[in-house]
Protein backbone atom coordinates (compact mmCIF):
# COMPACT_ATOMS: atom_id res chain seq x y z
CA UNK A 1 0.00 0.00 0.00
CA UNK A 2 1.36 3.31 -0.88
CA UNK A 3 -1.27 6.06 0.26
CA UNK A 4 -0.22 9.57 1.34
CA UNK A 5 -2.50 11.61 2.98
CA UNK A 6 -2.58 15.64 3.18
CA UNK A 7 -4.51 17.48 5.29
CA UNK A 8 -4.93 20.72 3.44
CA UNK A 9 -5.71 24.37 5.46
CA UNK A 10 -4.69 26.71 2.61
CA UNK A 11 -6.14 26.95 -0.11
CA UNK A 12 -9.73 26.57 1.32
CA UNK A 13 -12.86 28.12 1.44
CA UNK A 14 -14.61 29.81 4.86
CA UNK A 15 -18.56 29.67 4.84
CA UNK A 16 -18.67 32.72 2.74
CA UNK A 17 -17.05 30.51 0.10
CA UNK A 18 -14.31 33.29 0.09
CA UNK A 19 -10.32 31.90 0.09
CA UNK A 20 -8.43 31.67 3.45
CA UNK A 21 -5.81 29.46 5.27
CA UNK A 22 -7.60 27.97 7.97
CA UNK A 23 -6.27 27.18 11.53
CA UNK A 24 -4.41 24.34 12.67
CA UNK A 25 -6.79 22.11 14.85
CA UNK A 26 -5.08 19.99 17.38
CA UNK A 27 -7.34 17.31 17.31
CA UNK A 28 -7.31 17.02 13.97
CA UNK A 29 -3.66 16.15 14.08
CA UNK A 30 -3.98 13.30 16.70
CA UNK A 31 -7.52 11.79 15.00
CA UNK A 32 -6.18 11.75 11.67
CA UNK A 33 -2.57 10.80 12.76
CA UNK A 34 -4.00 8.06 14.72
CA UNK A 35 -6.15 6.95 11.26
CA UNK A 36 -3.61 7.34 9.09
CA UNK A 37 -1.41 4.72 11.11
CA UNK A 38 -4.67 2.25 11.72
CA UNK A 39 -4.77 2.31 7.90
CA UNK A 40 -1.22 1.91 6.99
CA UNK A 41 -0.70 5.67 5.06
CA UNK A 42 2.44 6.57 4.57
CA UNK A 43 2.54 9.82 5.54
CA UNK A 44 0.18 12.43 7.00
CA UNK A 45 1.24 15.74 5.65
CA UNK A 46 -0.32 19.19 7.46
CA UNK A 47 0.12 21.55 4.70
CA UNK A 48 -0.43 25.38 5.74
CA UNK A 49 1.98 28.31 4.53
CA UNK A 50 1.15 29.87 7.39
CA UNK A 51 4.57 30.15 9.76
CA UNK A 52 2.83 30.23 13.14
CA UNK A 53 0.84 27.48 11.96
CA UNK A 54 3.49 25.35 11.12
CA UNK A 55 5.13 25.88 14.02
CA UNK A 56 1.94 24.84 16.06
CA UNK A 57 1.80 21.68 14.49
CA UNK A 58 5.45 21.12 14.74
CA UNK A 59 5.22 21.70 18.48
CA UNK A 60 2.59 19.25 18.73
CA UNK A 61 4.70 16.62 16.93
CA UNK A 62 7.74 17.36 19.06
CA UNK A 63 5.89 16.56 22.35
CA UNK A 64 4.70 13.23 21.42
CA UNK A 65 7.01 11.99 18.97
CA UNK A 66 10.19 12.88 21.50
CA UNK A 67 9.23 15.40 24.25
CA UNK A 68 7.01 14.00 27.19
CA UNK A 69 4.28 12.85 25.30
CA UNK A 70 6.93 9.80 24.00
CA UNK A 71 7.13 8.33 27.04
CA UNK A 72 3.66 8.94 28.13
CA UNK A 73 1.78 7.43 25.34
CA UNK A 74 4.01 5.59 23.22
CA UNK A 75 1.09 4.52 20.79
CA UNK A 76 0.68 8.37 20.05
CA UNK A 77 4.11 8.51 19.53
CA UNK A 78 4.10 5.70 16.70
CA UNK A 79 0.93 8.05 15.25
CA UNK A 80 2.35 11.71 15.16
CA UNK A 81 5.67 10.16 13.71
CA UNK A 82 3.64 10.32 10.95
CA UNK A 83 3.11 13.56 10.27
CA UNK A 84 5.30 16.12 7.90
CA UNK A 85 4.40 19.68 7.85
CA UNK A 86 4.89 21.06 4.47
CA UNK A 87 3.87 24.76 2.86
CA UNK A 88 2.24 23.71 0.07
CA UNK A 89 0.93 20.93 -1.46
CA UNK A 90 3.02 21.12 -4.49
CA UNK A 91 5.87 20.65 -1.45
CA UNK A 92 4.07 17.36 -0.63
CA UNK A 93 4.18 15.99 -3.93
CA UNK A 94 7.73 16.82 -4.47
CA UNK A 95 8.01 14.60 -0.98
CA UNK A 96 6.40 11.94 -1.73
CA UNK A 97 8.04 11.77 -5.55
CA UNK A 98 11.58 11.77 -3.64
CA UNK A 99 10.52 9.10 -1.52
CA UNK A 100 8.73 6.89 -4.09
CA UNK A 101 10.64 8.11 -7.10
CA UNK A 102 7.56 8.65 -9.38
CA UNK A 103 4.83 11.28 -8.92
CA UNK A 104 1.94 10.07 -7.14
CA UNK A 105 -2.02 10.43 -8.41
CA UNK A 106 -3.30 13.62 -6.63
CA UNK A 107 -6.87 12.46 -5.43
CA UNK A 108 -8.77 15.41 -3.96
CA UNK A 109 -11.77 14.94 -1.57
CA UNK A 110 -14.75 17.15 -1.39
CA UNK A 111 -18.41 16.89 0.13
CA UNK A 112 -20.16 17.71 -2.71
CA UNK A 113 -18.30 17.63 -5.90
CA UNK A 114 -19.94 17.93 -9.17
CA UNK A 115 -18.13 16.35 -11.84
CA UNK A 116 -18.76 13.44 -13.79
CA UNK A 117 -15.67 11.64 -13.63
CA UNK A 118 -15.41 11.12 -10.28
CA UNK A 119 -13.59 7.88 -8.70
CA UNK A 120 -15.55 5.34 -7.03
CA UNK A 121 -14.80 3.82 -3.69
CA UNK A 122 -14.71 0.17 -5.06
CA UNK A 123 -11.86 1.93 -8.38
CA UNK A 124 -10.41 3.53 -5.54
CA UNK A 125 -10.15 0.72 -2.79
CA UNK A 126 -8.58 -1.26 -5.87
CA UNK A 127 -5.98 1.01 -6.89
CA UNK A 128 -4.83 1.33 -3.31
CA UNK A 129 -4.65 -2.55 -3.25
CA UNK A 130 -2.48 -2.76 -6.16
CA UNK A 131 -0.14 -0.48 -4.94
CA UNK A 132 -0.54 2.62 -6.91
CA UNK A 133 1.09 5.34 -5.54
CA UNK A 134 -1.48 7.88 -4.25
CA UNK A 135 -1.56 11.45 -2.45
CA UNK A 136 -5.53 11.46 -1.10
CA UNK A 137 -6.05 15.28 -0.27
CA UNK A 138 -8.54 16.51 2.42
CA UNK A 139 -9.75 20.22 2.96
CA UNK A 140 -10.06 21.77 6.29
CA UNK A 141 -13.05 24.81 6.89
CA UNK A 142 -15.38 24.88 4.06
CA UNK A 143 -13.54 22.39 1.95
CA UNK A 144 -10.39 22.70 -0.55
CA UNK A 145 -10.64 26.09 -3.03
CA UNK A 146 -10.91 25.50 -6.72
CA UNK A 147 -7.55 26.11 -7.02
CA UNK A 148 -6.73 22.78 -5.70
CA UNK A 149 -8.59 21.05 -8.52
CA UNK A 150 -6.04 22.18 -10.82
CA UNK A 151 -3.60 20.21 -9.42
CA UNK A 152 -5.72 16.82 -8.55
CA UNK A 153 -5.63 13.97 -10.96
CA UNK A 154 -8.97 12.84 -10.15
CA UNK A 155 -12.02 13.34 -7.65
CA UNK A 156 -12.82 10.87 -4.95
CA UNK A 157 -16.55 10.65 -5.06
CA UNK A 158 -18.71 12.51 -2.21
CA UNK A 159 -20.03 10.32 0.82
CA UNK A 160 -23.75 9.94 0.24
CA UNK A 161 -26.33 8.09 2.72
CA UNK A 162 -29.63 7.89 2.35
CA UNK A 163 -30.52 11.24 4.27
CA UNK A 164 -29.84 14.86 2.80
CA UNK A 165 -27.47 16.00 5.25
CA UNK A 166 -23.94 16.35 3.85
CA UNK A 167 -21.93 18.25 6.45
CA UNK A 168 -19.20 15.83 8.12
CA UNK A 169 -16.64 16.87 9.64
CA UNK A 170 -13.07 16.06 7.58
CA UNK A 171 -12.04 14.06 10.70
CA UNK A 172 -15.48 11.55 9.97
CA UNK A 173 -14.83 11.99 6.76
CA UNK A 174 -11.08 10.73 6.50
CA UNK A 175 -12.46 7.76 8.86
CA UNK A 176 -15.11 6.56 6.40
CA UNK A 177 -12.62 7.59 3.11
CA UNK A 178 -9.78 5.59 4.55
CA UNK A 179 -12.12 2.77 6.02
CA UNK A 180 -13.47 2.46 2.05
CA UNK A 181 -10.24 2.40 0.77
CA UNK A 182 -8.03 0.87 2.86
CA UNK A 183 -10.06 -0.96 5.20
CA UNK A 184 -11.18 -4.43 3.24
CA UNK A 185 -13.61 -5.23 5.78
CA UNK A 186 -16.00 -8.08 4.69
CA UNK A 187 -18.59 -6.97 2.72
CA UNK A 188 -16.39 -3.75 1.87
CA UNK A 189 -13.89 -3.16 -0.82
CA UNK B 1 -33.97 2.74 10.03
CA UNK B 2 -34.31 2.65 14.28
CA UNK B 3 -30.71 3.18 15.04
CA UNK B 4 -29.93 5.29 18.50
CA UNK B 5 -26.15 6.10 19.78
CA UNK B 6 -25.10 6.85 23.02
CA UNK B 7 -21.78 8.43 23.75
CA UNK B 8 -20.54 6.58 27.33
CA UNK B 9 -18.63 9.17 29.64
CA UNK B 10 -19.29 6.58 32.68
CA UNK B 11 -18.13 4.00 33.75
CA UNK B 12 -15.72 3.79 31.17
CA UNK B 13 -11.78 3.43 32.03
CA UNK B 14 -8.40 5.58 32.18
CA UNK B 15 -4.73 4.27 30.86
CA UNK B 16 -4.33 2.95 33.77
CA UNK B 17 -7.62 0.55 33.34
CA UNK B 18 -9.83 2.61 36.48
CA UNK B 19 -12.97 2.99 36.43
CA UNK B 20 -13.79 6.91 35.62
CA UNK B 21 -16.22 9.14 34.45
CA UNK B 22 -14.06 11.12 31.42
CA UNK B 23 -15.09 14.85 30.33
CA UNK B 24 -17.33 15.61 27.72
CA UNK B 25 -15.20 16.83 25.11
CA UNK B 26 -17.47 19.31 22.77
CA UNK B 27 -15.50 18.15 19.35
CA UNK B 28 -17.13 14.66 20.34
CA UNK B 29 -20.38 16.70 20.72
CA UNK B 30 -19.86 17.95 16.95
CA UNK B 31 -18.70 15.24 15.31
CA UNK B 32 -20.48 12.73 16.34
CA UNK B 33 -24.05 14.67 16.30
CA UNK B 34 -22.90 15.57 12.54
CA UNK B 35 -22.28 12.10 11.88
CA UNK B 36 -25.73 10.83 13.18
CA UNK B 37 -27.20 13.24 11.37
CA UNK B 38 -26.03 12.40 7.87
CA UNK B 39 -26.18 8.17 8.59
CA UNK B 40 -29.77 8.70 9.70
CA UNK B 41 -29.32 7.97 13.71
CA UNK B 42 -32.76 8.82 15.63
CA UNK B 43 -31.15 10.12 18.82
CA UNK B 44 -27.08 10.82 19.90
CA UNK B 45 -27.66 10.01 23.91
CA UNK B 46 -24.18 11.87 25.54
CA UNK B 47 -24.14 9.81 28.90
CA UNK B 48 -22.81 11.56 32.07
CA UNK B 49 -23.46 11.65 35.84
CA UNK B 50 -21.59 14.67 36.65
CA UNK B 51 -23.84 17.22 36.84
CA UNK B 52 -21.83 20.39 35.81
CA UNK B 53 -20.98 17.99 33.08
CA UNK B 54 -24.25 17.53 31.84
CA UNK B 55 -24.61 20.87 32.15
CA UNK B 56 -21.56 21.73 29.75
CA UNK B 57 -23.01 19.43 27.30
CA UNK B 58 -26.40 21.02 27.57
CA UNK B 59 -24.96 24.45 27.01
CA UNK B 60 -23.40 23.59 23.73
CA UNK B 61 -26.23 21.62 22.53
CA UNK B 62 -28.04 25.15 23.59
CA UNK B 63 -25.83 27.52 22.04
CA UNK B 64 -26.36 25.36 18.67
CA UNK B 65 -29.95 25.05 18.69
CA UNK B 66 -31.54 27.60 20.33
CA UNK B 67 -28.95 30.51 20.81
CA UNK B 68 -26.58 32.52 18.29
CA UNK B 69 -25.30 29.21 16.72
CA UNK B 70 -28.76 28.61 15.61
CA UNK B 71 -28.66 31.16 13.29
CA UNK B 72 -25.33 31.31 12.60
CA UNK B 73 -24.67 27.75 11.39
CA UNK B 74 -28.67 26.13 10.38
CA UNK B 75 -26.72 22.59 9.43
CA UNK B 76 -25.41 22.68 12.77
CA UNK B 77 -28.56 23.11 14.57
CA UNK B 78 -29.87 20.11 12.42
CA UNK B 79 -27.15 17.59 14.17
CA UNK B 80 -27.16 19.10 17.37
CA UNK B 81 -30.89 19.07 17.96
CA UNK B 82 -30.40 14.91 17.82
CA UNK B 83 -28.58 14.89 21.31
CA UNK B 84 -29.75 14.08 24.55
CA UNK B 85 -28.10 14.21 27.69
CA UNK B 86 -28.26 11.57 30.04
CA UNK B 87 -26.92 10.59 33.72
CA UNK B 88 -27.29 6.69 32.85
CA UNK B 89 -27.23 3.97 29.84
CA UNK B 90 -30.39 2.19 31.91
CA UNK B 91 -32.25 6.30 31.41
CA UNK B 92 -31.08 6.47 27.35
CA UNK B 93 -32.93 2.63 27.47
CA UNK B 94 -35.91 3.45 29.18
CA UNK B 95 -35.98 6.97 26.95
CA UNK B 96 -35.83 4.59 23.72
CA UNK B 97 -37.92 2.43 25.16
CA UNK B 98 -40.56 5.18 25.60
CA UNK B 99 -40.77 6.67 21.78
CA UNK B 100 -40.31 3.44 20.63
CA UNK B 101 -42.71 0.95 22.36
CA UNK B 102 -39.88 -1.46 22.66
CA UNK B 103 -36.78 -2.38 24.75
CA UNK B 104 -33.45 -1.63 21.81
CA UNK B 105 -30.68 -4.36 21.77
CA UNK B 106 -28.10 -2.64 23.51
CA UNK B 107 -24.61 -3.31 20.96
CA UNK B 108 -21.70 -2.45 22.85
CA UNK B 109 -18.73 -1.31 20.67
CA UNK B 110 -14.93 -1.53 21.60
CA UNK B 111 -11.17 -2.07 20.44
CA UNK B 112 -10.33 -5.21 21.33
CA UNK B 113 -13.27 -6.84 22.81
CA UNK B 114 -11.94 -10.71 22.91
CA UNK B 115 -15.50 -12.99 22.90
CA UNK B 116 -16.74 -15.13 20.54
CA UNK B 117 -20.12 -14.10 20.28
CA UNK B 118 -19.55 -10.82 18.84
CA UNK B 119 -21.81 -9.04 16.16
CA UNK B 120 -20.17 -9.06 12.08
CA UNK B 121 -20.81 -5.69 10.65
CA UNK B 122 -22.65 -7.63 7.73
CA UNK B 123 -24.83 -9.10 10.20
CA UNK B 124 -25.28 -5.68 12.26
CA UNK B 125 -25.88 -3.88 8.75
CA UNK B 126 -28.71 -6.18 7.93
CA UNK B 127 -30.54 -5.62 11.33
CA UNK B 128 -30.31 -2.07 10.82
CA UNK B 129 -31.73 -2.06 7.33
CA UNK B 130 -34.35 -4.19 8.70
CA UNK B 131 -35.21 -1.89 10.63
CA UNK B 132 -34.14 -3.08 13.89
CA UNK B 133 -34.34 -1.40 17.18
CA UNK B 134 -30.46 -0.83 18.38
CA UNK B 135 -28.98 1.10 20.86
CA UNK B 136 -25.11 1.72 19.90
CA UNK B 137 -22.98 2.28 22.62
CA UNK B 138 -19.37 4.61 22.31
CA UNK B 139 -17.27 4.60 25.47
CA UNK B 140 -14.79 7.62 25.55
CA UNK B 141 -11.60 7.58 27.22
CA UNK B 142 -10.30 3.89 27.13
CA UNK B 143 -13.39 2.24 26.55
CA UNK B 144 -16.20 1.34 28.12
CA UNK B 145 -15.78 -0.54 31.66
CA UNK B 146 -16.56 -3.94 32.19
CA UNK B 147 -19.62 -2.73 34.16
CA UNK B 148 -21.38 -1.77 31.05
CA UNK B 149 -21.19 -5.07 29.16
CA UNK B 150 -23.46 -6.77 31.91
CA UNK B 151 -26.32 -4.26 30.07
CA UNK B 152 -25.38 -5.37 26.78
CA UNK B 153 -26.72 -7.86 24.76
CA UNK B 154 -24.46 -7.73 22.16
CA UNK B 155 -20.75 -6.71 20.84
CA UNK B 156 -19.84 -5.56 17.59
CA UNK B 157 -16.78 -6.87 15.96
CA UNK B 158 -14.22 -4.63 16.84
CA UNK B 159 -12.27 -2.84 13.82
CA UNK B 160 -9.41 -4.63 11.99
CA UNK B 161 -7.14 -3.78 9.64
CA UNK B 162 -4.22 -5.06 7.74
CA UNK B 163 -1.90 -3.05 10.29
CA UNK B 164 -0.97 -3.91 14.25
CA UNK B 165 -2.81 -0.87 15.72
CA UNK B 166 -5.96 -0.06 17.31
CA UNK B 167 -5.79 3.22 18.81
CA UNK B 168 -8.30 5.44 17.23
CA UNK B 169 -10.82 8.06 18.83
CA UNK B 170 -13.90 7.51 19.51
CA UNK B 171 -14.68 9.85 16.82
CA UNK B 172 -13.05 8.32 14.31
CA UNK B 173 -14.52 4.57 15.16
CA UNK B 174 -17.64 5.69 15.33
CA UNK B 175 -17.31 7.08 11.71
CA UNK B 176 -16.26 4.12 10.39
CA UNK B 177 -18.89 1.70 12.57
CA UNK B 178 -22.04 4.05 11.43
CA UNK B 179 -20.43 4.20 7.55
CA UNK B 180 -20.51 0.49 8.12
CA UNK B 181 -23.72 -0.21 9.17
CA UNK B 182 -25.78 2.53 7.81
CA UNK B 183 -23.51 3.36 5.24
CA UNK B 184 -24.84 1.02 2.45
CA UNK B 185 -21.79 2.52 0.09
CA UNK B 186 -21.18 -0.14 -3.05
CA UNK B 187 -19.18 -2.68 -2.28
CA UNK B 188 -19.84 -1.71 1.53
CA UNK B 189 -22.69 -3.39 3.81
Amino acid sequence: MRLYVGLVHYPVYNKHHERIASAVTTFDLHDLSRLARTYGVKRLFVVTPLEDQRELAGRVVTHWTSGYGATYNPNRKEALDLISVCATIDECVRDVEEVEGERPLVVSTDASVKRPDVLGYSEAAAMVRAGRLLLLLFGTAWGLEEEVFERTDCFLDPIKTHTDYNHLSVRSAAAIILDRLAGGHPGGS
